[in-house]
């Protein structure tokens, strides 16, 4: 089996690894940047290296198409016309609509859109990885135009790759990615923001940020050059999501300023559950607990705790700290699944002499 | 010196660790469930237990009123009736408008409230620790009515528990929470109540969310008991930012509507910098930088990284864990202080056989 890697990064090189070491294939790739394609060979990620599209994909049977969003539509367009019959041109880009609306006719039957929920969080094919796409939802976005016989090599190619794939129409994908993905980022920014300006109305020297801040806002202003892409591309689902929580704010305001405090713990609650029903989904191993534990920040707290819980094969789903402002007193919480498994940790950590609480799950 | 602590969970608990240890004082106790008070005792928080708030705060020339924000208002009544013309009484709650405005006339000199930004993320008496409070930020909200001899001697106290005291009048520091913490959890909420209708109706099974999701909605549905009061007492503070960020929100639809790439992502980096200032404010150790690793999440990897830094002394000052979609594998943020200890702390970790990438500082 021949497949080709169009644009040498995480996502390019991670699946060279995978398809050279799972699936035995003969992976030629081609990147404009001539470090990453030495970079892959390198690495193992590639088996040859080529210098244009149309050598990498010749005789291809899978072509991913692994270049920035906005690089995607005339790399996918030429990859399509520089292959067989029967191969099939795919890409790995977090939005679907705009790419599919600016391919040509040409490209229906054998492009099938791409996206794989793995390793948003680095860049680079340094960082690639056989197992990156393990376990990993990989979305794929069929039309009634799509060959069958290109759509099922996809999906058993990306089945090898070790990833889950399901199919999902391209306007349902990008709204569920505005949803759960985009709408965050924006909000994030929106945030920081408004804290910059009250902020700096308040006083000279910015006052301290809680944790509730520093967490609500992590991925604010991440990978710039990425996120232009995205919101570009998904501008109108991404517009029509922030619509929908500029609505749910103001019923939000009406509730709080209404003042009825057993109706604003029951919509506070009500976020929790549905929150914690959320993150469950597709999770195995039970309902996600949260362990608070109330540790000192100081070097190798983090270590002795998550180092006792792995020696007992507990794994963390999820963790957060939450330093005091000295940075050396804190508190940290740990996600674990299941009720069972929770106890146990707690059980470990208290052994250590720091003091747990559960909290979550039948609660 | 006698110190009073009406109400004995995590942070009476702490005033009375603190205050004893620290400052030698006698702390007596008063709280409605005596299996508190008992707890206390046996911590060693109290030096003494009493059935009453007039018994407790007799004779003491401090007293921290650190129940409920709902249950403040008597308590804080009957503790400045019945103690001293010199003493002062404070209280720990989280927002400071309200309570002032419904004290009788007859506590305006002797109480003025306070709020210390410590220990929020867990409860009970049982997490009580002596160096709760060292380093952080605790607000002090005099008015022009305060007793000077009163607060002064508040001030001392604040500082001899180890926080450092500020003074701040009670509305600019209800709208300042109401900006860095009571929003975040508002919009939490919203994003997660939005994100569950929104997938529902996409299909049966809810589909992963993703690593952003999960940051950003993190404290959705925290402590709901704790919560509603805050949201009641700080009504028009939080709705009024819930209504700006509505206004940004709105903003930032039509930016990204707009769909010019380079003006959204200028917006987008200018987040991410407005960010970087916010966390760094009051931090010592210069810039935050984010250091991202390439791991697999397999128990003991966060714990090999976190020892090996703790070994070297490197500080974690925050973390965040990005597992992908099969738990296995992922990507670790970790947020370190300065520059030069970012760049040991990378080599530390790439000793390890981990790629890692710096994020932030001068880019």
């Amino acid at each position: 089996m021949r497949i080709a890697v169009l644009g040498v990064g995480l996502i390019g090189g991670s699946v060279g690894l995978a398809a050279g070491r799972r699936l035995g294939a003969e992976v030629v790739g081609f990147d404009p940047d001539t470090d990453h394609l030495r970079q892959g060979l390198e690495l193992g990620a590639l088996g040859r290296g080529e210098d244009s599209v149309a050598a990498a994909v010749d005789g291809a049977e899978v072509v991913f198409c692994a270049a920035p969003v906005a690089a995607l539509p005339p790399l996918v367009a030429e990859a399509v016309d520089a292959t067989g019959p029967d191969a099939v041109v795919t890409d790995v880009g977090s939005t679907k609509r705009r790419l599919l609306a600016g391919l040509p006719e040409a490209a229906a039957e054998r492009f099938i859109g791409g996206h794989p929920l793995a390793g948003a969080e680095t860049s680079g094919v340094a960082h690639a990885r056989e197992d990156l796409f393990e376990g990993a939802r990989w979305y794929l976005t069929p039309t009634e135009r799509s060959g069958g016989v290109q759509y099922d090599l996809l999906q058993r190619t990306v089945a090898d790759l070790g990833a889950r794939p399901q199919a999902i129409d391209a306007e349902s994908h990008d709204r569920l990615m505005a949803a759960v993905s985009h709408l965050p980022h924006v909000i994030a920014n929106v945030l920081v923001q408004q804290a910059a300006i009250a902020l700096a109305e308040e006083s000279e020297r910015l006052p301290e940020v809680g944790p509730s801040f520093r967490d609500t806002t992590r991925v604010a202003g991440a990978n710039p050059a990425i996120w232009e892409d995205i919101y570009a591309a998904n501008a109108d689902a991404v517009a029509e999501a922030i619509g929908d929580v500029q609505r749910r704010l103001g019923e939000a305001a009406e509730l709080i300023r209404g003042g009825k405090k057993g109706d604003i713990g029951e919509w506070h609650r009500a976020a929790g559950d549905d929150r914690r029903r959320l993150l469950e989904a597709g999770m195995e191993g039970g309902a996600l607990l949260e362990l608070r534990v109330a540790v000192e920040n100081r070097p190798g707290t983090v270590a002795e705790i998550a180092l006792a819980l792995g020696r007992e094969r507990v794994n963390i789903e999820d963790m957060a700290l939450y330093p005091a402002a000295d940075m050396r007193t804190g508190a940290i919480t740990l996600w674990v699944a299941g009720e069972a498994e929770a106890e146990r940790a707690a059980e470990i950590v208290r052994g250590l002499g720091h003091g747990v609480s559960i909290v979550g799950g039948d609660e």
